[in-house]
């Protein structure tokens, strides 16, 4: 299965594409992203992301770089074009191609789009993580979905050489989200996530947590809780577009959660089904 | 005179570069960068520019894309393949090309480095400038000149809309630095600048402004000051290897600065010799 890439106009195999040293992506990170699972051409909760995407472009200021219509017909012409059944498709846009300046450039520089389309397999229902903490040292645009992502990439790799999943972020004591999901709790039967304010992603997937829960007649709070919240949880959730709805097991070499199983899974299956008939053939 | 591009051993005309879609400097803006000012073939503080690349370069964890000596061997053929006698010199590393995945790829993937020489003429020795002052949204790792510049680029634009020349962070009350320039104030006849924390740029002109003012005599205080001290300051000064150091005349529509004229342009001219003297034919 060959990974597909696509840049303004142009598709062909992911691994041959280029694109201009000029991009203000590539040495300013001037842009935004989405990303969402696709199974048999249908892109998950593809309009939510293609909402949050306008938004992320919006407190950027960059300009649209085609319509909303004409970027799904990209999108599944990308998705048409790669030979596998199950996959993440990226999307960014970046705000034009320009000598180097800080400042803008003129309004008729048109914005890049850029889309990759590789393999990724369904995210697993029941899927059981182990997590470490670290210090928040993100930007506060953390609402916006930008390619700044040097702290993410150098914190998740701490993760990694620790044999762990995914690292969360503390900032000031207070847990904010991981360094590509968000974290939620269970405690007294309620769903507990941080607000979706300037430290966090809006997640797609945790928008869809906090519906079924509101559906299944769980409490949700969208508020801060502190670092020692995690240890006296009864279960820790992160969750991602491409990985779904998982468990945390073990965050700082602790043993967490285990102590509201049935909430958890019903939580899961919940997320797991939408997930599996949106995406039916 | 046209600009000049090298990316990864291919030099050409900088508007005609491509690099690979999978650079992560273009996804996660996963690299550091330089800028130093090249005269008569000659590069400014050159020396300096290297070390701190190679600190920033440490501080990310990537691995210098080739020696010291074959870096300055290919700047120099950049800057010689460049049609004009005073340059912007610009060299970028990123974390090589690979699948987008957060943490690192395998060590075998090599850094990727790329070189952009582009116009630029001799900073004035008394220029000056008009300011504004912005919330520091970044994150705390300002002392690596990261390719991580959204909130740079957002405040700048600030700036520029409103006729300004820089904009100058505040973090806490605090003053930190430009979205690219460090900041100074001459004050009862002695230079104070914030410390080389992690929340500026260890600025290579700064370097050298504190080293002239220890020569002249001049106190300095390396030590954080508080946005009110703008305007009660003899002087304003702003500093960056592009542009020189330059003095405030405005901030925020209020007049400052003009009180230590005598001071600040022994300052400016000592800067302003070294730079002349050190890139003489």
């Amino acid at each position: 299965m060959n990974a597909i890439g696509y840049y303004n106009g142009t598709i062909g195999p992911l691994e041959k594409m280029q694109i201009p040293m000029l991009d203000r992506a590539g040495y300013f990170g001037d842009g935004c992203y989405e990303a969402c699972f696709v199974r048999n051409g249908k892109g998950f909760a593809l309009e939510q992301h293609l909402d949050r995407f306008e938004q992320s472009l919006g407190l950027l200021r960059i300009a649209p770089p085609c319509s909303r219509e004409e970027l799904k017909a990209i999108l599944a012409r990308c998705v048409a074009a790669f030979d596998g059944n199950e996959a993440l498709l990226y999307w960014q846009c970046s705000r034009g191609t320009a000598l180097r300046q800080h400042n803008f450039p003129e309004p008729s520089v048109p914005s890049n789009l850029m889309v990759m389309v590789t393999q990724k397999t369904l995210p697993e229902a029941f899927g059981t993580v182990r997590l470490m903490t670290a210090e928040d040292i993100r930007f506060t645009m953390c609402n916006v979905k930008t390619l700044n992502l040097l702290p993410n990439v150098l914190t998740n790799q701490l993760a990694a050489e620790r044999g762990l999943d995914e690292a969360i972020f503390v900032r000031d004591g207070i847990v904010t989200e991981g360094t590509h999901s968000n974290v939620h709790l269970l405690k007294d039967g309620a769903l507990v996530t941080h607000p979706a304010d300037r430290y966090i992603l809006p997640g797609i997937t945790r928008a869809h947590l906090i519906a079924i829960a509101k559906r299944l007649a769980v409490p949700v709070y969208e508020e801060p809780f502190a670092k020692e919240a995690l240890f006296t949880a009864d279960e820790i959730l992160i969750s991602a577009s491409g990985a779904g709805v998982r468990s945390a097991t073990e965050i700082d070499g602790i043993p967490v959660g285990g102590k509201a199983q049935a909430l958890l899974y019903a939580l899961q299956s919940e997320y797991h089904r939408e997930l599996t008939e949106e995406t039916q053939a």
